[in-house]
């Protein structure tokens, strides 16, 4: 991570009283079993869980853990905005429930985005003055974390909606990466500020502005390869772009390491050449461990929402309640809402029509 | 390449006459001569260049190569549009318009895509019912090329156009590549046909009914993931995020090798490791490397250009210039043209304005 850290602590937790985390243990590749575990390492270091999922298949979870029998889940819904509303007993939606109604400050969800978008829309809600929530993903470059905004909680989005994601995502980093400074900087097809489509050269001059009033330490446009270039710790762009960049990374480490690994295997040489390379490959894979960031993270809502990838191993569910705790303790949603305010990027008028509607389309 | 090469021989040229390609030599990272040297292999595979560059520093270059001194170079201009209008007398307009007076049957451009789309539009033209040019890029992915357009010509776009794209890549495919019946995806966030931005839903059904209409492969929505996965030979998107998804898979791969090159040094075990290891890596190497697709493609002009990539070397150039003289040689503009003229997506008006303009924006 860039730089140390120095978080806002403006309605920051005392750090003695131990936080609630929420979490559904539904949806995970390894099943709930694996979710409970992750959830007992994260008890261990303080955090207080309540696990929603089925008790059964839970395990001993130890001290902190506090299970709720939850056995129904969602994780497989086609529509997950249908299913949060027709299914009040599923995990993800007690789960939802327990942080809306101020019985936990965050959420975990094992069951994919979908159905955390859904529950959270219609259980924590929107925080006020946000347009839409966004899903913000802190990628594992070697060396520091970059966070893409929006990877897939909408689709299309406008401008008042980048330049909120812009500020969203810079009190995120700060809270929970421990990035001081964060620069943001606006995914384009070229650098300079007069490229890009007609909604990035307008979300660009909106925030150059706010860079020359000193709200955001904005660094202009970035291409496609500064994503995993590190000239800027938060970078932003609409769901669509930011879904399909998320997808075609793993897609082309995953070809990538795949095919070394086959062309490893094809000789007696590589294959020896492989093995005693395996140490030092093992720590560069540490080091882009994805497991290490929590996962995905929605932002925008009125707490902090992770949504940890389903093929986790507990480490991974572990660190995601870690630093669901952790946006708890830092505020972050207080400092979001600090940060628009002073830059005037808070919406004023009250969203109106379905309350679970994912925002102003 | 999947499947055997059963291309349109719809106005092929009779295989026996040499066809001419014009090149531009100004731009190249090595230089105008590694350029030359390009087309020197080129030449004694048959083809006849026109070199436009200059001569006195493009070398000896054997017989097949007509040098045209034309030292002045755009390959550098920031408003290529504008430098190609006053600047007759530069490399890259020679050499277009030689292709525009009929001196030469394709264009290769080692100056960059700004120029030579600048000075295509100009003195090429756009093909008879084209709405717009589209930048097409075979991605070398391990055991097939997946050709990506618009990678960039344009920015925004509209149905029509993601429409027409879709059978410029397949035409493309099929005569340059020798793909037998390419598949046809349109990238979006998501495989249902539902998902995606309004323009990719609304572009997905007017393929989907041309697949019906047994007009074109389409295979429906592809994810990012899948640029790199063989589900598709074709993928089509707007220019805005092809060219984000080539430049992040570029940084991706790039950090990658970087990284596991820094772990291999990083130990002697590694060290010797990766030296056991280099001649299998070579053999994958060699399998992505772009040179061997010679570049990227200017589709939707009345005649193939091709862009090769400015850090090439000699090799990726001359495959540039045999891949464009297998453009002309298997007409992919004639083909083109008989595909959309067949599912009715020409377009009907002439395009009016500045003739040097991309297109109907």
């Amino acid at each position: 991570m860039a730089g140390s850290a120095s978080p806002s602590d403006r309605g920051s937790q005392d750090a003695r009283v131990p936080l609630v985390v929420a979490v559904d243990a539904n949806g995970a590749d390894m099943g709930p079993s694996e979710v409970a575990a992750g959830a007992r390492m994260a008890a261990q270091r303080g955090v207080h869980v309540l696990l929603f999922g089925p008790a059964a298949e839970l395990g001993e979870v130890g001290p902190g853990v506090e299970v709720i029998d939850a056995p129904v889940s969602l994780a497989k819904s086609a529509d997950p905005a249908r299913a949060v509303r027709s299914t009040p007993q599923a995990s993800i939606v007690q789960a939802a429930r327990a942080v809306g109604e101020g019985r936990a400050q965050a959420l975990v969800c094992a069951g994919g985005t979908g159905a955390a978008l859904a529950a959270c829309l219609f259980n924590v809600k929107r925080a006020p003055g946000i347009h839409r929530p966004a899903l913000a993903l802190p990628i594992p470059v070697p060396g520091s974390a970059v966070t893409l905004l929006d990877v897939g909680a909408g689709v299309q989005a406008r401008e008042e909606h980048l330049v909120q994601f812009a500020f969203m995502g810079a009190a995120f980093a700060q809270a929970v990466l421990g990035v001081a400074r964060p620069r943001v900087g606006l995914l384009s097809n070229g650098e300079e500020s007069e490229r890009g489509s007609e909604l990035v050269v307008q979300a660009g001059a909106q925030l150059s502005q706010r860079f020359k009033d000193g709200q955001l330490h904005f660094v202009g446009n970035v291409e496609g390869g500064d994503i995993v270039g590190g000239v800027a710790d938060v970078i932003v762009t609409d769901g669509f772009t930011g879904n399909i960049a998320l997808k075609l990374m793993e897609g082309v480490s995953q070809t990538m390491l795949g095919a070394i690994r086959q062309a490893a295997l094809a000789s007696w040489r590589g294959k020896l050449g492989g093995l005693l390379l395996r140490p030092s490959l093992r720590a560069f894979r540490d080091e882009i461990d994805p497991e290490g960031e929590g996962g995905a993270y929605l932002l925008g809502l009125r707490r902090l929402a992770v949504v940890p990838h389903g093929r986790f191993a507990r480490h991974g569910f572990a660190q995601a309640i870690l630093r669901a705790e952790q946006g708890a303790r830092k505020d972050v949603v207080g400092a979001t809402h600090a940060a628009l305010s002073e830059a005037s990027a808070l919406r004023s008028a009250p969203v109106s029509g379905d309350p679970a509607s994912l925002g102003d389309e």
